[in-house]
């Protein structure tokens, strides 16, 4: 599947034949490991990093396969990479911290091209974007049959000021950054229509949710800024969709929560989608993963913290519920005013 | 394929009945985080850690690919499961570091049934025997046709204490543990027998032999030696087989090296099985992988402390060759004394 990547370079290497050591050697040119702090990278049996007094560790793993988590017949194995480093670089913002370092775990087939191997680290390299990353280990296997991908992140953060799931308080603000469900329309789109469809063919809504799934963005800085200043109890990265992921939060801080359908933030171009096809924008919110933005909790009296927070980094936050109870439940305000149980139902990726 | 494995509980579940933090409750109740310096473990965006002032970190990740790696026709996942903690642990070993955290990626069938998964899981654990290793985190996911597993290790190590593949001075002495070529052999009586064979029905040597292969042992405590006590200079597992891994030195460390082929230790069940089969157990020793033995130079004043420690500890430490100036190349001096080149061509794990 793999096999039908458009603008491919003419000169087509087999994994088989540059060898894993030559993969090596062309990541270790184009993926520098200059942080002082790592003394030993690629290339030996384990990389050797310097700690810092004061820092705390933090450790992220995740797993890409395909048919489940992507499928090459509209994605890229750039697309891939890129998705996948968002996805991992993901799990530190969560957690307010900043992302160092990175492992990449990789099987193929031996008839991919050692060319779309090469545009999958650069996927997962352009999602490091300016964060200064280092690829300080990696493993790369012949796989029978499909594309496998696994990527450890490690972060660091200042000590005890990690956010956890497990620090919401009854009677925090519940915030959301950015615009819930684009990721998921964009997926639909990319799934429904023909394959490899030229951007130029699609429409400017079409345009702005596919570009959503296929380059979301991993909310590093306000998550830092969030755990650094204390302004946040519990945070999560929604990649399962806002009514599971909640549901995480719910349940390990042992609290309820109350969203109002009316405050989550849709964007203008999901409405337009919605409305084409007769679907209920609210419900992509709700159930899409993939987003990849920040969903906290915080103290009332941080709102206007919070909300200035926004205006200065330009990153929109919205207030979307509250935190009850734990015998209140998970529930959400219809735009009718009606109270309903959130029900936590999930997109599971591709598998229906 | 993995539907064959013997003595299964009668209790089915597929992953997708208990589903992943079904999964993730029964992994923390069997596989407590007891360590004081691991703050958040799995069920968070990611794990946290205390790093400790005056160690540095060593990070590892391999994959493991079922029909690449393993062979679930004469493999249980426990099996597999052990061998991946092996050749994970065993890279720490290589740097003299201690095994401290592990993540495991996992991708499986849905038609897997949990009690498998949980085979695997154990096997992982047994494997880490008594080094207290904690699981800190994890992803499991579904995939469309075969398993795929990585694991990610970390260890700790006094500051500037690590063995690298880039220490190697000419006239060190080569040494290595254990004996060399029982994996190899083990697989091969695996690979050739009927499906499941009963322990029973294999000869005492071929018992010996394949339980090498299903059951390597880390060398973690010599490794950790050679590294505090600043004995060795290079250290490399074997993990493709002495004439690929002697490669990597000989590369990192801009040398070469003389082995002398009487000298490369050899079980006595080798011999035997060799000669039955009317091959040369030395190039088994030489090509064959996964013994996970420990390949190390040191100074030729250190001899008498190696020797020592070989006694001490009870784990055989032969002498093995000498590391020459770059010019000399890799060779080996046969039984015969005739000097000829090492070719670097090691078994490929199961694909030809």
């Amino acid at each position: 599947m793999h096999r039908h990547q458009p603008r491919m370079a003419s000169k087509r290497h087999a994994l088989g034949t540059i060898g894993e050591f030559g993969l090596i050697r062309q990541l270790q040119r184009q993926w520098p490991t200059s942080s002082p702090r790592v003394l030993k990278s690629i290339g030996d049996d384990a990389a050797i990093l310097k700690t810092v007094p004061g820092q705390q560790l933090l450790l992220s793993t995740d797993a890409f396969v395909e048919g489940v988590h992507f499928d090459c017949t509209f994605q890229t194995l750039r697309d891939v990479g890129f998705r996948a480093g968002v996805a991992n670089l993901s799990d530190i913002a969560a957690m307010g911290g900043q992302p160092l370092y990175l492992l990449v775990s990789l099987a193929v087939p031996t008839s991919v091209p050692a060319q779309h191997i090469r545009l999958l680290y650069r996927g997962i390299r352009e999602a490091c974007g300016s964060h200064r990353v280092a690829l300080i280990g990696g493993d790369t296997s012949s796989s029978p049959r499909d594309i496998f991908l696994s990527l450890t992140i490690v972060g660091t953060i200042p000590a005890n000021c990690a956010l956890t799931r497990s620090g919401a308080h009854v009677g925090d603000h519940l915030y959301v950054t950015g615009t819930l469900g684009d990721a998921r329309a964009g997926l639909h789109i990319l799934q429904t229509r023909p394959r490899w469809p030229q951007q130029s063919r699609l429409s400017v809504p079409e345009q702005f949710l596919t570009q959503r799934h296929l380059r979301p963005t991993p909310r590093i800085g306000i998550g830092q800024i969030l755990a650094a200043r204390g302004m946040a109890h519990a945070a999560i990265d929604l990649s399962d969709g806002l009514s599971g992921d909640i549901g995480h939060i719910c349940d390990n801080s042992q609290v309820g929560v109350e969203i109002w359908a009316n405050a989550v933030p849709l964007s203008s171009h999901l409405h337009t989608f919605a409305r084409h096809h007769h679907l209920d924008p609210v419900d992509f919110a709700l159930r899409g993963g993939d987003d990849y933005e920040l969903l906290f909790t915080a103290r009332a009296r941080h709102h206007t913290h919070v909300m200035a927070l926004s205006r200065r980094t330009g990153v929109p936050i919205a207030w979307i519920g509250e935190i009850k109870p734990k015998h209140f439940g998970q529930r959400l305000t219809s735009p009718q005013g009606r109270l309903r149980a959130l029900v936590q139902k999930s997109y599971r990726h591709f598998v229906a």
